[in-house]
């Protein structure tokens, strides 16, 4: 019922991570860089947090993956975020960008799309409204009043064109997560509702994609196995945590625990 | 012996931001965000940090209320916080101002009363200490001196005259906290000593008055059942957590936990 | 086997800490603000954090102790650490450097002499590879090349050579932690693997230096002793945490329970 083969590269890329240790790099927002740096750690990856522009292409050429989020932006954490990502691009560092709010204000919208037309991004993480609001001319037409009540399929058909359109793969979480680079589609039923009362789980999501993505060069891959291990993190937890504070606490615990044969086995992708 | 009519206010107020989900704007400290974004998703309401002057005006207009917490203050930070509450004036949102530190220097003092003078507060959530710092030359004679010797009617008392000087409610958090119109005054007993081991709860007291605030006009109200809750939670998570660490994710769970009927049943509430 | 007089002296510090209740000002990184906040509660110390250049005088003066850490450094906060640390070094507050990443870009090893070159700090606690990254031209060809396969007994001599030339207290973590003011040295033995997984482990150590020496003047004793108690907290929490997540919760509770006998009996120190 479920992919066999997506499920096994899960389990490897997860193996690779623990054996590779890879350094992460992350501009991110105030809110979740504690959480974040954690689930980093208990994936078996190596955080690094760094915003100054003094710093931060001399931090990324040591990364393995470079991680953007503009959940709490000003604009100087924007232009260091362009100026480690043309960096990371120069290195053929992936780069994941997690666009928080965008569509919410112009300053957010804008400036993701700075983001996408001044980089190679490799994955966007976002929720549906988020990942819509950066659609152009030529797609924004069909995501005009995106919102909960569309249909997974009408997601799906929309994804695709925006993801070929912005030359990157998209990932879209919400209660089935999808993954498209604008070819192939993946769908990941992982996950549990638990999650939506934890601050900063996408945020959390999109460093996990950026963990994976440091060890498997396919984006589609890479972000599909990344949420499907994440999402089986998640369902663990739920058993233990009976609030969203033991489960922010177990869900740690459940990315640290989990090993590559429970993930092949839990993974829950559809290709 | 406790208020009745106020428990079953704090029960409606609760079930309205469950039912309602407002999103609670906060322009607040590093050290809180992430603590206060969880209690605000545990209680049911939906949180969003954003601090750039660039955007603050337009992210307001979006919230139920608006949270201003001047813990680790600069002064970009207070020109957005000026920004931001006087649009939410104009649009009648309620505004929650937090000064932490008030009185311990003159940048905190000084920033407070800037805030006071420039945008109608709705609430002033702080310590006695806290909240005596911002008495201007009315009433600052009276609260000179302020310490933790001071009785709790002493403190009453000058609170009324102050909450009537900067024409707001103030609630003042301790062991019993006092709210205060400038008219009435109301006392909650709920709480525990664990609390003050825990970093933010203060704050955290804070934002759950801001979302009860934005589903209940009444100052006054919204902050007494607000804090009656917010210390019912501590209560609760006292009896499973047993240091300071699981106490503050016991705290989260008990605030996702409470229902309504617990509350109106639990709240200690003197008018 | 372990030096009895100093174990004896970590109890003394961690009785007269929850006595004093001194206050420590860290002016520190994003990351770990919320953690050691917490951990400083949770050690019975009274944290602050205050960044802005234009109250960090006045806020240092009422610290028993200032932390200084560049873990998200940028330029402003650097000019605030040194305006702190200069009022401090006038106050006779002893001042604790974190020099978080240094070695790792120019921002931060460059930060990190400036502080040291315009400030007199009593300690500076990092892993080998941070403090041996501060080493000048004298020192400088003994520390070429640091890395994890360097002996124990290597890096003391080393770290010897480098007090003394900074002048300083150093304290070097590792799985055997070494203090050393440039004539003694002391190892301590008590910690737990565990501490590797959770982000900001390192900088809650040096807070936790920070408080024992608030309330013990000697440099050498109160890192020795500070390091001590948070490692053999970490031996406790490990007992109890099943994993990285559970781990820095009932590190936190282990902080905040430990007796003074306990850390008497617990405490590996050599001297």
């Amino acid at each position: 019922m479920f992919d066999q083969k997506m499920a096994q590269k899960a389990a490897e890329s997860l193996r690779r991570v623990r054996e590779r240790r890879p350094l992460v790099h992350n501009i991110t927002n105030y809110v979740v860089m504690n959480y974040t740096a954690n689930a980093l750690l208990a994936c078996g990856a190596s955080p690094v947090m760094a915003h100054a522009a003094e710093e931060v292409e001399e931090m990324v050429s040591l990364a393995g993956a470079l991680v953007l989020n503009i959940g709490t932006l000003s604009p100087p954490w924007i232009e260091a975020m362009l100026k480690a990502g043309k960096r990371a691009n120069a290195l053929h560092i992936p780069v994941i960008l997690d666009p928080v709010g965008a569509g919410a204000t112009r300053l957010r919208t804008g400036s993701a799309r700075r983001l996408i037309d001044g980089i190679s991004i490799q994955v966007i993480r976002g929720n549906a409204s988020e990942i819509f609001s950066l659609a152009g001319e030529k797609s924004g037409s069909r995501t005009k009043g995106v919102d909960s009540i569309h249909t997974v399929d009408q997601v799906a058909e929309t994804a695709i064109v925006l993801a070929k359109e912005l030359q990157t793969t998209l990932a879209i979480t919400g209660v089935v997560d999808l993954v498209t680079d604008g070819e192939r589609i993946c769908r990941v039923m992982n996950g549990h509702e638990m999650m939506s009362y934890v601050t900063g789980t996408g945020c959390t999501a999109t460093v996990i994609i950026g963990a994976f993505l440091s060890v498997c060069p396919n984006p589609l891959e890479a972000a599909t196995t990344g949420l499907s291990y994440f999402g089986l993190a998640g369902e663990k937890a739920a058993v233990k945590g009976f609030g969203p504070g033991s489960f922010q606490i177990a869900l740690l615990d459940a990315l640290y625990g989990m090993n590559e044969e429970e993930l092949r086995i839990g993974a829950k992708i559809k290709v």
